[in-house]
């Protein structure tokens, strides 16, 4: 069995995580561990957890976790993360991180959208970036793995298959996304507050979300060119769930057969990934680990949506699919 | 043009009062008014104003208050009101207050549910409690109007005839009632955040909710006699609305078409009250201020229904059927 | 493993077994069927089982259930149950049935509410009532487990220790619950609309809804002697879960300390009954087996509140959580 | 008072219009219209018209329409709209039709689109294009007005200025939008079911959605040349309100400053579009006759954002408004 610790367990990417793993036959539970002001038992934070979890979430204690844990599914926030993840890598454990502090291989980048400067190159260099689809090979020796970020996990899968063989203009890929609210996290607000949010939808980080330089990244090293991406995120009235719909010229003429069976065969091995035959819908994949894509031409333009659930197979469930694979563990143990 | 000002303008009563008066044709808004903190400009704060109202809320001054308004709507909190109140009616100015601070006659009442010493007492004994519907004529004559709570308006509504005509027992009416968010005001909270607030419904207030007095106090006056309430609200995911479904014991043998009837004459001159054929919806009182109510009898125990939208027959509309009783307009304008 | 079959799986109650049932390490699915008309793969009737379930739903053959199943969860209708049921377990099968035809004992009760002829008395006088917290040990023995409805499970848990214990009167037992509207069933209808549900929340089965005597039926077994229960159910626009607000009379006086004593006694042993210590939330049942309740005494009235998830706790769940108990095997399988 | 008839009064745009008459300073319903088989007492069939509005709803009689009406407001299906029009036009009525049946001014698209013969091109070839921001003219004059689609109006308003200015390229127009479920109208379906369409948001009519050449033919007409549009429509879980996003590729350089100096410009004069500083949200629109739009340059591409209600101003407030204009009434009245 893998010891699992959850730090930063006080979030919903830390709850899901739980949830996950309460059903997971390869690994258990160990360690709980958060901000000291966000420590206590774990189903007085979540309700949900009440007699099925009834862990102590506790001040990171890094002996502790070295001596109970194989493995750290780190969950805090960006910038936070990367002055405990050296630590817990030191200590032993290996560690999967939520953050965005190892997934821009970019110092620069990272510093222009994260404002602070990166104090963690070292690892940041040696990191694996936990997209398995596309990275599984460099993840499986990793002893840290960047878990993307929810909308480049989505909007990614959704074109992957046209970059990797060069089907696609890289000057002008188009993503529109809009997720659940839930990727707001846990700390109230005003844009979230229920009567603000319910029967409401609207654009946010526009042209500014930190998710852009990470999309462009993956689908750079997808596709082995520099490719440009606009990305532009809205949030609509439900908890879960991400539809990207992502437009982009073909280079030469493409038909709905074409892409049919490219996306078939490029997916043909692959637990997570279902070509739909139409429109994918975040109700189908809320609750489960599961990518759905559909490509089409339109107009001489190639759509092509994707349906996640951002804190699933946008967070927690790819995590724990890239802890799987570090682990030698089969990769749907807990995800199906 | 009765001249109107709204003194704590920048939560949602005040925004719902200000919605309803930019189509009232016998009333003209005049003067916005807020806390300091919550002062700038209208359209800023709720953005469905832009172009349709672009006033500033200003820091309240009594003078320009006395010199441009024949009436105050005072949507301040509980509390506060009452330090405000006295001072607008001595610059002659009418008011209708939308706090508990005029509700409760009896002041020990008051001190225990809400925790403070009553300051204004004075003015307490003199107000007029607005609900038309029950008190239409003291109403007429006053100076000052203690606006209902969302809750009380709506369980009086459902079983007033049946007290008015002595035909249920006084020990037993159960309320059970749940709203939706927007009776949480405009702080952001972790309970009326999205991603907790959606696909949720539970109960709060258990035992202690401020509203079971204030309906004790409205069934009692009533029924001529002390009313024993017992009253639980909860919310639901959903804007606006409260759902009433009140139980009671009849004194003897009751009939659904001597229900029907009693309802249909207690109602028959009331613009706003409809009598439904079975249950009333949410939805179809929304965005009104209107309340259905439906009687019926369900194996002895008489089972009445209303519904309502809280932030209008619940709040600010009954508020302005109540300026418009006041100063003598047709009860109607501005809400049909 | 035992072999599990799915009478009726085109439903929602249909494909939450099949969630379940997928993982479950001591049992799994053989044999999906449903009536003619809703044959096909189950994976196109269900987006979110592509790739998880792609089983073929066909027209019920006797012979080969018999041959592949040792049970057969029945998710048929109301009175098209009755039908099948003896056939399946003359064939040897056993059945847990999810319709209303083997709960309720009193044949004459049944044909008054469900307008139709009871045709298989022998086995409803043989059948289980499947709520295993009250009626475990029946259960145990039974070839047929009649599974209780959505609201009778709510609302019995919620007064069980109560009743059991003889602490409130048997005559004034009021049942006010709200349903997500996947209670609704999968069949479009104007009322469930979603332009029609969503933002709204309304009565049905005013006086005549058909779980108001399996309810007196469970209370009364409970007690011991004959419970009359008046039970209003409405619907709130959400998917999932019900919360059932229960007031009874206590026969002498009660504190809340004893209260939660009783609770926790009565349901110390039991792996889905939480005892809360405020108003349950039904997002924190929603998607598990779980029963959270929590009473209170208020103005003399005890007021208890439960929580489950209509489709698990009160269909799916339960069904396997009986399965489990029949055949032997860890009641929590596939449920925590 | 203009006396105005609704024709089609059954459906969410015909109560929608009925709601916004009902305070109409300036008109009057004086009949209301529908298919034989949808006929019978408006508040019946709306259960928010009790008390306010109790007309019945008859089959349509050409005779007394002409007598009692000078305007119909004519909220039929496509292809069912043609066979009547020209019969109230005839009998002396001017007309607003909601139907795409006068949208198209190119037969053949309109045939390709809709898969029938077009029975009326007379009426078509004179029938004004009722979007008052752009042809404000021609529907002043006219006897017939084409209301615009809901998605068309959106998206039109969200890049009009950009291209009769001539600053993007015509050739590649990108419009994802996002509508609330009413846009599908009362008729219940499987994906409109409560528990499908809640907590889900998915593409529809992907490359075929019939308001593409309308879209199309708005933009050619600003722009003064063919312009070619992908558009590509999603449905979310809420009921009102279209979120347009528009992507286009600027002629040449184009700054933020150049982009809201052009917007206020172009709709300095318009009562119902509002320039925003950043992204619009629909539910400030929602309820209203408002258009908030907002454009911005990211990387090179010029990106616009619009809202709407698409009942009010996508359907009964712009038919409304346009009703205004042709009766020469003040174009806000009833809409403010």
């Amino acid at each position: 069995m893998v010891r699992v610790a959850i730090i930063g367990a006080s979030g919903y990417t830390g709850a899901e995580s739980i949830e996950i793993l309460l059903r997971h036959s390869g690994a258990k539970l160990t360690y709980l561990s958060a901000l000291p002001e966000e420590c206590g038992i774990i189903s007085d934070m979540f309700g949900r957890f009440k007699g099925r979890c009834e862990m102590i979430v506790e001040p990171l204690d890094l002996e502790k976790l070295a001596d109970v844990a194989d493995v750290a599914l780190c969950c805090l926030p960006h910038k936070v993360s990367m002055s405990f993840v050296p630590k817990m890598l030191e200590a032993g454990v290996k560690v999967v991180d939520f953050s965005a502090d190892y997934r821009l291989k970019d110092v620069a980048v990272y510093e222009k959208f994260y404002g602070v400067k990166h104090t963690d190159t070292d690892n940041l260099a040696k990191a694996a970036f936990g997209l398995p689809e596309l990275f599984r090979e460099k993840i499986k020796e990793a002893e840290l793995v960047a878990n993307p970020g929810c909308f480049p996990t989505g909007a990614s899968l959704a074109v992957a298959p046209l970059l990797k063989e060069g089907l696609i203009e890289a000057e002008q890929v188009i993503v529109n996304a809009v997720t659940g609210a839930s990727g707001a996290g846990k700390n109230p607000s005003a844009k979230f507050h229920f009567p603000n949010m319910n029967e409401n939808i609207f654009a946010y980080g526009i042209g500014v979300h930190r998710h852009m330089p990470e999309i462009e990244q993956i689908m750079s090293d997808t596709a082995g060119k520099p490719v440009t991406v606009l990305f532009q995120p809205h949030v609509g009235p439900f908890d879960r769930g991400i539809l990207s719909t992502v437009y982009s010229k073909p280079k030469g003429k493409v038909t709905n057969e074409q892409l049919v069976k490219l996306y078939e065969d490029f997916y043909a091995g692959e637990p997570f990934v279902q070509v739909c035959e139409g429109s994918p819908n975040v109700k189908d994949v809320a609750g489960t680990n599961y990518c759905h894509v559909f490509p089409t031409v339109v107009k001489g333009t190639v759509v092509c949506f994707s349906a996640i659930d951002n804190l699933i197979k946008g967070a927690s469930g790819q995590a724990i699919q890239n802890m799987n694979i570090i682990f030698g563990l089969d990769e749907t143990l807990g995800l199906k």
